[in-house]
């Protein structure tokens, strides 16, 4: 006889079907498990996926270039549609096999997007905690005409600002490249606030915008703008009403303490306004919509706002509805096609 | 004969004054060590104070109730002034020691500043990460007349709405007091931003922010207010301007996933609307100091806007000086006494 002191039940996906109340039950179903990972997508919306947007062809959505082509290129009438591709590549620890899995993913954005699409346009998918090897990537393709930007995620290792990336800098602007810093990242055990971890997805997801202001202010005190005066960034899902609150305050503590950074030649608002440039969605709702006019206003004008959808996710914004206040026409043209036009190169 | 593999030379304080340039050598004196524990106030200002706010008995910085009264209180016209003392007290990790010097430092405020100066009131100092011992605290002394709110650091474990805060709501909102949420903390080994540690002081500063953005998401999306209808949350030395695209943001991202978050029965913004106030420093100063009235307008008002001075610190704000643009009289009225008056009942 034995007395076995260590057998593991299991539990099958059906197992407490019986003993969950239906309350939670629909919360599995639609949100799924939630732990110390950073964000993730909520199961009801796989894929973060607008319902309507899975292609018949029983691909994952955004991955059918046809069915994307007939939902959202035609119908919107798009003129030049920028490819941010959300990947693991960028974030594996073994850097070789992250190096290894970006180069693989860029000749498929040539092969099977850039190649095969004249209004599409791409990032360059980089290993970014490794930034000599991201630099040896934008490098290998950054000559190709589909690739406009380089493409960061806004939960790194460490503020951008930091040294440690500035090789990626380097490359970008030698290749006339903007960098863009899209929405996600952080499974790597650090909370996604200054005070811990959050208890929900949609608690996580407002808090993203975090991330995107600790890299502005990063930025720009770590003198990036100065050391690379060509260099341009856009935040990508991260929002914008919060940086002009953002950028008089980083003014104000500036004037009294800009000895700490001496490497500043300018107000920080003078970085902030001549290097960053901002997406649309997920575009602040303001409860008096004309105030939005008084964001641009604070912004010092629409001319770093580029409009964009986020298509095929859940938060989607419809060009035809994402303002819900009429744009001045000059407004308008410089959002939805100008300001991108010049970021970008895009004749 | 040995060879002895490990010995420790060691530097003494003017050690390296011979080969450190005058350039770090000013750094050192002006901003000293940072390393990864948080915020610290730079070595230039110690006890991040006013270069004048050093009384002549030789005390600290807002050590001398003498010379409060004569720098501060009788010449500002101080008609009360709220004392919030920072201190290691509520931070202790051994929970007994933690309690122990919180009951301390509140018999001191007792002792030494409440009952010897009718104009000031204080905030309750208590052991927040050991909520029931927090509660404790609160139960000890809040009958005590000069004791006016309870006193959380910004830069909690956890986000401030997770259950485990509650037993201070509850303590607070039995005894009719608010709770109010002050810049700092955070010494944890926990980065303050969702991307890891930043370069500067300056940057830590202006990250801080980012804490008290994270608390309001919390307390609104972990239903501390429908829990706690009577609890009143004041943000102290956190800014405001973020305030109103947050909530535009929070609502926005509610209607699409309220089921997340069935605990909630109204909008995220009335939550921060009945439940919020702020102080006013440091103040956000808009390039254009007018647009200051559009971030109170874009607040719903500046019903929730209480003054504040930070004395005797180094980003002091005074009366005279801190709004860049004449207040309306009603609003200046409600800034600078009535808001006050009205959360913390000063009669």
């Amino acid at each position: 006889m034995i007395i076995d002191c260590d057998i593991h039940n299991e539990l099958s996906p059906d197992s407490l079907d019986r003993f969950l109340p239906q309350r939670w039950l629909d919360h599995r179903r639609r949100f799924g498990s939630r732990t110390h990972t950073g964000s993730a997508y909520p199961k009801g919306a796989p894929h973060a996926a607008r319902a309507d947007a899975w292609p018949p062809s029983g691909l994952a959505p955004g991955a059918d270039l046809d069915f994307m082509r007939e939902q959202h290129l035609d119908p919107l009438n798009v003129e030049y549609g920028v490819l941010n591709c959300l990947s693991p590549a960028g974030t594996q620890l073994n850097a070789d096999y992250s190096a290894a899995l970006c180069r693989a993913t860029n000749d498929w954005q040539i092969a099977e997007w850039l190649d095969k699409e004249p209004r599409l346009r791409a990032g360059i998918v980089v290993p970014y905690e490794h930034p000599d090897l991201a630099a040896e990537e934008i490098d290998r393709v950054a000559d190709h005409p589909g690739f406009i930007q380089v493409l960061l995620i806004a939960r790194t290792a460490e503020p951008l600002g930091r040294r440690k990336y500035w090789p990626i800098f380097q490359a970008a602007e030698r290749h006339k490249l903007p960098v863009g810093v899209h929405f996600g990242g952080g499974a790597r055990g650090v909370p996604i606030t200054a005070t811990g971890w959050p208890s929900y997805y949609l608690e996580d997801h407002t808090d993203m915008s975090q991330a995107f202001q600790a890299h502005v202010i990063s930025l720009v005190l770590d003198g990036v703008f100065e050391r690379f005066p060509g260099l341009r960034i856009a935040l990508i899902e991260g929002g914008f009403a919060w940086l002009p609150p953002l950028a008089w305050r980083l003014d104000a503590q500036w004037q009294r303490y800009a000895d700490e950074v001496p490497q500043l030649t300018r107000r920080p608002s003078d970085y902030i306004h001549d290097h960053l440039w901002v997406t649309t969605q997920p575009i602040e709702e303001p409860h008096r919509p004309r105030d939005l006019l008084t964001v641009f206003e604070h912004l010092g004008g629409v001319d770093r706002v580029m409009f964009s959808t986020d298509y095929p996710h859940w938060d989607f914004d419809s060009p035809t509805r994402a303002f819900g206040v009429p744009l001045p026409a000059a407004d308008a043209a410089a959002i939805y096609t100008e300001n991108a036009r010049s970021l970008y190169g895009l004749t």
